[in-house]
């Protein structure tokens, strides 16, 4: 609050003087309003700086009370009128040409920045600014189906973020039940995979000693968590969702769990999409814990596979499917039953099928890109971890039928396999998977991947 | 301390896995010890991803054992081998020239980067990165005058923490007795205007209540003030140093005050040169003054003019300077008594002809590219506020005699005045002055300078 | 959960030791267990001082696993075999009858203190001893009804409490929705006046920049609020609850605010009861407020009648009352319809009648002691505050129906005569009201209360 | 800051209106300005309750005002005025002889209570209360050698400040080089055992990593540490001051050390005496090392024997000396010679016979209550640590040469231990000594000690 009506102080402070010369003023006076587009002129300007902030803040003030059109058409005039200056750009290319040098070179990267960049960076200047820069950045990712010339602003924002949404900027907190609420709020707005549906039920999320939350959060935005991680802390590798979420199970004192369970990883900022945390968060958390609770051995997820269900379809729909057979084709026939979970012969005579279908899934189908298809997988293998064991109806939720057949999936990181994991993956295109698991899907490999990062979390 | 034990522990886990691996082990081992330029492909590699972080580590424990003349040598390899990539930048180019788009644009900006940005942003990724890549940059600033060539590389840390230490991620706080040792120490240390002998003097500047002193602080580098300022509150404005920092001055209460005389800045990062702070923190701190204490009603500072005393010595030995008539040459003979300060007559005599010379120097020398000769002048006057004042012996130290023959400046900030102020300065070149500063130099401009931008504070 | 494993930690380590060595040993061992009586002995005992963090943790962890009886047995125990030792004290009244001195009353004062208070500054040392001590008490306070006879060890309590819950030692937050989810939910539990249901209520109580509430804290037990009031921020002297909690009123700036309306005071241990805080809260809110927003100049409450419909009740089925004569009995028929609120007519005609009796109520009904009947305004007129204004349908809520007839007053708190109002209520037993309310009931006072103080807020 | 200008406008708005009504308004007026007597019965009476917080500051106020007989005039009118009701106590005690009850005694105990305990409680109300009163004490013990009566005065601050300084109300915090420097300088200050000469060597003894210093706080306090304790982490039982101490000693890193050594405990607040908190830091810093560095297995003190040369003197001078043999005291002659401790001879002569005569005092001196006669050995044998070994030459400076000869003492704190030390000595009088300190003063104990309580640390 203090801090707020600092700001607000000085903002008025300032942007007053500053409107008052700069005609500015939003309300009454002869002179013309500014358009944006002069604004951001006058923010790129030298002439402008003594009132840098003022109009920053008048800059975001303006972009909020924009219409969707409006805004839409505030990213175009970035995308035409703050390109990189092309005479410019031009001179710079013929002096690297006449005798190319690491100054050409700099000259030649300078001169290629688009001016936008700068504005970008001048408005961060505002009281809160870099908040609504990201949330300025989501709209424009609304955009981009539209109008996707915009690309070419997106990754000027997606530039910027990168380097200051680094993780050595960031900073891993706890969630547990004495955070602010105004963070709580969020994690149970944020949470994508396992819905929380109230207070209670974050509740039993983060209170008890066997459930762990963790955390990154920017400095300059305390009340916004940028990605957070779900742990449950057990004595075995969870199978099913609701051994973690199940409103009675027995609770277990945090010193003698063995086992974490990372059953739910979110990320909160759509505006910050592209930058990478899942990474850290899981090593860090892993870190954290191990110092914390040292007789914790085993370090799991228990993850969906969000693209099993589509892509069994499609090979059941095949007319040759190249990953099933006749026969597992016909024992997945049950499966035309929508309530096919809730009969018990149906269960009994698709877990095998389904579990051979999953192991075939994760370790051969590829996309387009040659890569692991499904995009958690991706994700986890990417990081190093191993596919450790695939669950058959650990998710009995209509979302998890309908994803996956009810199918999940334990990744399994092991620090001291990680890195060679990692390489396995990325370099040569192995999926790093337990004995029991390869046993279901024991046939050679159908197609090869290349070498690869993961795009997304999940 | 347990946020070091916690990365420490980190480190220890992930650093020792992904150097058995990557055979980085630092004693002992078959495996010859990799190059620190094999370390820095490898941070690039999207094949280190995993152990990014224990790389970053142990090139920046690398880097600290380096003596000088390998530090160079680190330099240079960036320099050298970590540029943009050739063949990718020609190839972008040939597309630009082709058919130039939005999206060449952007190719060749990215084609154009050198590639130890990305090295550096990723360093960032170790603990307490951020901070030994600032310490890295001083280490290479010490560097250019003997090896001018490595600038380029310097134009790229410089470029990363112009948008790493924007003003929107830095933190105003205020710096008292109740401020921690570490803290207090480099204020101590950093204290470049009016030097601080001890602990005694230190706490005098600190803990009046008539006494103040802010810093910007970055987030992640908590411990060290990036740049602060020295405030006095007074009933009037000070003419001398020494009525600021007397130890039997009288003291008043804070609520007394009408005015704040801001008497010290001081830069503390040599590893950040170039990153401007001190125009944004003497706006926020008199928006901050403003709002705590309402009767305040003028900011002022008490400013040094360290190019006076070269500046006169070159138009008195000059032949036909441009700016000092005979007579007055003749009045400023005393000053060739060194110990003219002691001496009543002298004093007397030369008061009036060193304001007279001051006021010329001030609103009329310029430094080869046109602008005001004294850097401190530039800086408050890029910023803004006005020439006020001219105070003969206003600084009767070793330093402020030999540097200015005792004078010194107050520089007005009047907010309703500074946009204004600053058009005049940068725009026109107009270096605004109260009428009394005017009438000390009334002659008509001897030379007209061009619009720029102030380079540096002091 | 760092300080918790710490404290943890330490109690291993020497609670251990301490009941090897005192054959404490929870399970097994040949020893039998010693009894709490023994355990309280030895907690007193000089011989125990090593170990006395030890023995008083295990004192409370044993009363913790008592069941009802068990515990009472165990105040009992603390009545009957630690109160003052009777031999000592007889010899102190010996001495000070012979020679009465200031020495002999101090040893009388300490002979005749319980041995119990001791007891009870040493299971303090316990960590976390002074939650479970309050928690104890409220066990205790269970226990009255049934048991008077506790009322002396009950006295120790109270004692030690209104000791060390002194105000010098408690500190005043604010509460919010950036307060932590474990200080909120008590706010959620311990509002006693007017319900909050759920986290939505909560967060329109205190996340709106119009409302405010504020909480005393210890600083030994930071996720217990003691005490807590909430305002409502606002442009007039609100009338009526719904005024206030209406979820679709109007929000309005801070800034803009003239009125503060304190509507809701919970008192939150009911172990600290007698401990009065009230008073101490009010005041100091009053005086955040005014210095947070300087245009605040009215504060008010809006409160309860609690005790007006049953007074009213009594008055009707009284043969002769002494407060309501027969006229205004006949206009007050209306009432004993139950859903009289929601028929216009009767609203109507009661309307004169209600405020007429209110108002008698309030200025003129007197409780057993002479002092005003209804607890509330014994509190706000105790602490200064005069009466201001009387609401009818104030609070349609069943319980405001209910305790009176829908009923709420106004309290005005003006700095300026506060003490004066303070002085005419406790020392003459005059009620202080605004000249409407006055001019409602107008007759002479029926009865002259005596000197008081007020014994709780509401 | 903050709190402070809150508690200010607080003051100022109630103060003022609380010193209109009670014409206590410090300059003008027509009313005589009451006394501090009369305060001092408003700040009782109920009446002033509204008021309370006002009072009370302003008799702080008022006291910081007086010179010194004005304070001890106070510190009188307390005692004579303000001690308990007299004919109230009487009719306590006739009740109490009539029929004694639970009733009686308590009623008794509220009658015998002096009035100026309440009166020190409610002075608590005003803004900085506690910090005040502990500054009041510290006045009155400074009175008391020549005002004993006053000491029924000191009881009552005594007897209040053990409740409210109890240990449950204490934080224990770690002092380092980030911890504020106006905490940092009162370690300076009340460092009593080896002088802190600059901030320089400050610095040394709490930034390495091998050094350690922790503190208790009061939570109303937070500048003021109660009582500090010094740690050095090392390999081996320091023997002398010189190994801890000095500039040029090799630093360990902690994690390697195996030994903590208490090298110096200061209490700091002299208007707490009496109060003890020596034992819970020292036993609560050990389990926090512990818990922080598990390799650490040796916790051990190397303590001061400040009582040493005066008994050694004593003993030389007697006729007949009862733990002095003729040998002995002829090995001690070298003593005489004032700079013996330069004279290479003179050492090597006296070592073995002031090692025997410093265990013999440790073991067998008894002061006139039949203690220990060392303070700094009753304190810590009474806290249940051990006599482990003698140090001859250990503390070098003046006062370690005048105080003690140079000999310093280590004192062993070994958990398993503690509490059957503890018992031996305060039950049986037995000083538990390892074999080697026992083998140095073997001959049967001269007299035997009764069970007491240690008085105070060093």
């Amino acid at each position: 609050m203090s801090g707020a009506s600092f700001f607000g102080d000085m903002l008025q402070t300032i942007t007053e003087r500053g409107r008052q010369l700069l005609a500015l003023a939003p309300f009454g006076g002869d002179a013309p309003r500014p358009s944006l587009e002069q604004l951001c002129e006058r923010l790129l300007g030298g002439n402008g700086e003594a009132s840098g902030m003022a109009l920053a803040s008048l800059i975001l003030e303006r972009w909020r009370s924009l219409d969707g059109p409006e805004q839409a058409a505030f990213m175009t005039m970035l995308l035409e009128r703050f390109g990189a200056d092309e005479s410019r750009l031009d001179a710079a290319i013929d002096a690297h040409r006449a005798k190319p040098s690491a100054d050409t070179v700099r000259a030649l990267h300078a001169a290629a920045e688009p001016r936008r960049q700068e504005i970008i960076r001048r408005l961060n200047l505002a009281p809160e600014g870099v908040g609504q820069l990201v949330r300025m950045r989501e709209a424009l990712l609304r955009m981009l189906p539209e109008r996707p010339e915009l690309a070419a602003v997106d990754a000027d924002f997606a530039h910027l973020f990168g380097s200051w949404f680094n993780r050595g900027f960031l900073v891993l907190k706890p969630v547990d039940w004495a955070t602010p609420a105004n963070v709580l709020e969020k994690i149970i707005r944020y949470e994508a995979v396992h819905e929380i549906k109230d207070w209670d039920e974050l509740r039993r999320r983060v209170q008890p000693v066997d459930r762990r939350c963790f955390a990154f959060f920017h400095p300059r935005l305390p009340d916004e968590p940028l990605i957070f991680v779900e742990v449950a802390l057990t004595t075995s590798i969870a199978a099913t969702i609701s051994d973690v979420l199940d409103e009675d199970r027995a609770q277990i004192r945090a010193e003698d769990a063995t086992t974490a369970v990372f059953y739910s990883i979110s990320n909160c900022q759509e505006g910050l999409r592209g930058v990478s945390f899942g990474n850290f968060l899981i090593k860090q958390v892993v870190a954290d814990l191990r110092r914390d609770l040292p007789k914790l051995s085993t370090f799991v997820t228990l993850s969906p596979m969000p693209g099993f269900a589509a892509w069994l379809a499609r090979q059941r729909a095949a007319e040759r499917p190249d990953l099933l057979d006749p026969a597992e084709r016909a024992q997945l026939a049950p499966l035309d039953d929508p309530a096919w979970d809730r009969n018990p012969d149906a269960v009994e005579e698709l877990q095998p099928a389904l579990c051979r279908a999953a192991a075939t899934y994760l370790l051969r189908a590829r996309n387009p890109a040659g890569l692991a298809a499904d995009p958690v997988a991706r994700f986890h293998l990417g990081n190093g971890a191993r596919l450790e064991r695939i669950n058959f109806l650990g998710d009995r939720s209509p979302r998890g039928l309908r994803q996956a057949h009810g199918m999940m999936v334990n990744y399994l990181y092991d620090l001291s396999d990680i890195e060679k994991n990692h390489e396995a993956f990325i370099g040569r295109g192995e999926v790093i998977a337990s004995p029991a698991v390869q046993r279901l899907a024991p046939t050679t490999r159908a197609s090869q991947p290349r070498s690869v990062r993961p795009e997304h979390a999940a």
